[in-house]
């Protein structure tokens, strides 16, 4: 196109210089003006390809979380969008990018129904079917190259950033592989020692860690040395000696962060930073220490900044993964109040990839979930229904306006935003030690008042405790009389069970412990030649074949 | 663009008059025929408006529901769609036009967090906020004009299609205008007389009926003289003597029919199909009949295809709304099989639109849902955990895959397909007249075994049977231990207790007998200057509006 614009300005110099008086020229003149004007108007050869891919995974954020978010920040009366038009981060991405749905199960005819983490991250990140529970493995178990590692082997700058651990099954499947996820101290060696990986940020130090770290003083005091809050080094899950910490610094070249403060400060371009033992903090405690200005580890935004702020540099482009994964953790706990800080706090995120990218046109951002978890729904029930009011309108005749219904009110958006502590706590302050045999039902009426703004009476609080069961282990575990199936992690399910006692006060239904296979949001923000793709229904491994062909790396 | 195409064509006109010999001017012209061919390639200026507006409501086809349909045709080892390349007709439009999602929630900060039909209805017919359960009316109760209405003002055909009841919440909130959804009455006065609908092809004639049509021989024989069979007058909801039937043929000019026969062969720019007392058959039932061949009822695709015979036939264009109703009934009734069958038959209205509208540039089709209900999901469970199995992978080390929960077969897909009759031929199996308090659990056995490949133990039956209380009225109704508030239908909520006992075998999960507010997926296709802006997180008033203004109605 440009050539042929060149083409006419010679044109329009060759005819001035041919008959300058001639006012039929001076007409053509005119006239090619009007055509150069026209030929500016073009638009250019779509750009097809990027040089920064950035993932950005909601950990179970399937449709259902994303309405929840949206529902709170454009119609909650107390808001916390309001000074920004109500407008999440994610719905500024959709608005100048493109939205679509992607399908998330096990692929191909040997998969399966529904997708655990590992393997929707695997899928997502090399673009092949794979088993579930293994990560970056094909269905075979062969080790298959993950975006990330041919992002690198291109010499682009690599990141992973998550707020639970660093080796959790999201994050670990786009540099490790690994026969199951639960072998988490397998993939933190392979982290560190692949060199794939250029910038790390996230929990997760208890399988950096020795295994006698919670004893060993001569360990703990190296460890301070470098910077290692005793909260982050207070227990190990290695079944060995090493110490992957100071391996990453000595053998490997990373420099260390510990905390928000260090992260801040810290220079270089290959960074581990661990700011927990395990996950980070969930949530609500992020909303009540910012709210009191006293967090000491890095939010997920800080995080996300501080991994653009070193990968940009790279002159190759970047590949950086984000996963907001407590919104995962919180759908399985039924946490409806937790859930939403922790869409919160992944859509902060979100919001400074979208400052960091918004007038660029060489990124792909693609925002997106592994899967939904819990078969989560605000619904309508038949509890509390609305009393019947006269409407001034022509068209009620002698009708009162009545729904048969309670529709749920807009206020219980802000009740869940202010939950005071996640369903976990309130089981913590019911037994610390989670064994459940003999706590009362006003232990829990306490806690639950003490933790939401629920009003439970002692004959509901007793539908938690009365219930439960005692396993082969003599452990004490809920009773769930529908879809008892569905809640496969023990004693942690008792969180299912306050979901149950509160939820005609939320308006809020629950399907599952586990996930679902609900299509999930995709948000794709960059070149429209390269975002429009997205805008259809599509499959996880869709999703990675379209961001390596962006990127420019072979399939 | 055409115009200044125009414009060059004559500059290029008007030099070769001026000084044809001299060589420059031979160049310019030259140069002024490529820069032709440029303008030719010019993408022309985007199409943003369209003649006709066709909108398909799957109701309750959530993200969910869209997800079991695809996993069905792309994966069911028996799907068929096998001979269709593994693609539903809604796959067709999300990859030749755009996909995005959409809030339902009654709108506006004073509105709700969960959409009854109605108000869903109301909404995409408007553009305005709507309050819970009313029809056609603003949340004061005002009446406001319709984009049906508001087509038809401008000259168009317009047409309502659905598998219910013409009278059902959905379908009439595009024509009438009540302050409850039970007026259905009311409403089929209004859609007669109004002179706004020119094809309506439905179920619903019992409130078309006089209130003695059971017993009244001279009503009966008057019908069957119109070719009415005793199936669809069997009954009436009218609580007076009018024949809306007769008054539609001889007062408003409506051709009749109540068959399939009778509408292929029906002749007319306005028709009244009522081919059912009440809602038109199940999925399940449809399927059946297909099988044998021996369908009395038109199907949704053949109401369609009539529908769109007659409408096309206008200049001025049209409006077409098409209602997959009883997507949502089998939510309702958690019932996934009869669920799957609704989704083929609603797909294959979809296909029909397709065929018709794919080489079109004048048609916007938007298909999306009111809402979703059930709160459905696959989801994984440790019930029959698979066995461990040894891969040849080179990722495997020493492990075996053993994945630690069951993430389900793809052969569910194919039982839920094949499942021979709803839930509530179930019910009615056990007690026709709908009284289980001295039903036994043999009996519910022996009849979900009839009606579904499932295995239920006697003991697995007794939950459904046992479980019952004695409501106020005498009557039994289930007993739900998790989220009872939320099984608001009483007797009809026998459903949702099969589906407890069969989930397991289903892989399937539900959360209420009502709606969730999850966002619903919207296809759009249509010239891209109209459907783009459908590719992102939007409210259904916002779907209104974006299809008035394609069409050219006033706002």
């Amino acid at each position: 196109m440009k050539m042929k614009f060149v083409a006419l300005a010679v044109s329009a110099a060759l005819l001035s210089g041919c008959n300058d008086d001639d006012t039929k020229t001076v007409e053509v003149i005119k006239e090619v003006e009007v055509v150069k004007e026209v030929v500016k108007e073009v638009p250019p050869t779509p750009v097809t390809s990027v040089k920064n891919v950035i993932l950005m995974i909601g950990d179970g954020m399937g449709p259902q979380q994303v309405g929840l978010l949206e529902e709170y920040a454009q119609r909650a009366p107390n808001s916390v969008y309001k000074d920004k038009n109500n407008q999440t981060a994610l719905s500024k991405f959709a608005n100048a990018g493109h939205l679509g749905l992607s399908l998330n199960a096990p692929h191909g005819p040997s998969g399966s129904l529904v997708t655990d983490s590992a393997c929707s991250a695997t899928q997502l990140a090399t673009g092949i079917s794979a088993g579930s529970e293994m990560i970056g493995l094909d269905t075979q178990g062969n080790k298959v190259a993950t975006i990330l590692e041919k992002a690198k082997a291109m010499g682009k700058a690599t990141g992973l950033v998550s707020d639970t651990r660093i080796t959790h099954a999201t994050p670990a499947a786009f540099a490790s592989h690994q026969p199951h996820r639960s072998y988490e101290d397998k993939i933190a060696a392979e982290l560190i020692s692949s060199g794939n990986v250029d910038v790390m940020l996230s929990g997760g130090a208890r399988v950096f860690l020795p295994q006698d770290v919670a004893t060993n003083e001569a360990v703990q005091k190296q460890l301070e040395e470098l910077g290692m809050p005793s909260g982050v080094y207070k227990k190990s899950k290695r079944k060995d000696s090493d110490n992957l910490v100071v391996q990453a610094q000595d053998q490997y070249g990373y420099a260390l962060a510990f905390d928000k403060t260090q992260l801040m400060n810290v220079e270089g371009d290959k960074l581990l930073g661990l700011f927990a033992n395990s996950g980070m903090d969930d949530g609500i405690a992020y909303r009540k220490c910012q709210q009191e200005n006293s967090c000491t580890q890095p939010s997920l935004k800080e995080m996300t900044v501080k991994a653009l702020d070193i990968l940009a540099k790279d002159e190759d482009g970047f590949f950086l993964m984000i996963e907001g994964g407590q919104i995962d953790w919180a759908g399985h706990a039924n946490d409806a109040g937790w859930m939403l800080n922790e869409l919160l706090k992944f859509d902060e995120a979100v919001e400074a990839v979208h400052e960091w990218v918004k007038d660029r046109n060489d990124t792909l951002v693609v925002v997106t979930a592994d899967h939904e978890t819990g078969s989560f729904g605000f619904s309508y029930s038949d509890h509390n229904t609305p009393e019947a009011v006269a409407l001034p309108g022509d068209g009620m005749g002698d009708s009162l306006y009545k729904p048969k219904f309670n529709f749920g009110a807009l206020s219980l958006l802000d009740t869940l935003y202010n939950q005071e502590g996640t369903f976990y706590d309130i089981m913590g302050d019911v037994d610390g030690d989670y064994n459940f045999a003999n706590s009362s039902a006003e232990q829990w009426q306490t806690a639950i008042t003490k933790h939401t703004p629920y009003t439970v009476t002692l004959e509901q609080a007793a539908t938690i405790h009365e219930s439960h069961e005692i396993n082969d282990d003599g452990h004490p575990l809920p009773h769930f009389e529908d879809f008892s199936d569905f809640y496969v992690y023990g004693t942690e399910d008792f969180t299912g069970k306050i979901a149950r006692v509160v939820a005609t006060q939320q308006n809020v239904v629950w399907g599952t412990g586990t996930h679902t296979a609900a299509p999930v949001p995709v948000y794709a923000f960059g070149p429209e030649g390269v975002t429009k793709q997205f805008s259809t229904l599509q499959h996880h491994v869709d999703i990675a074949n379209k961001m390596m062909a962006a990127l420019g790396v072979d399939e």
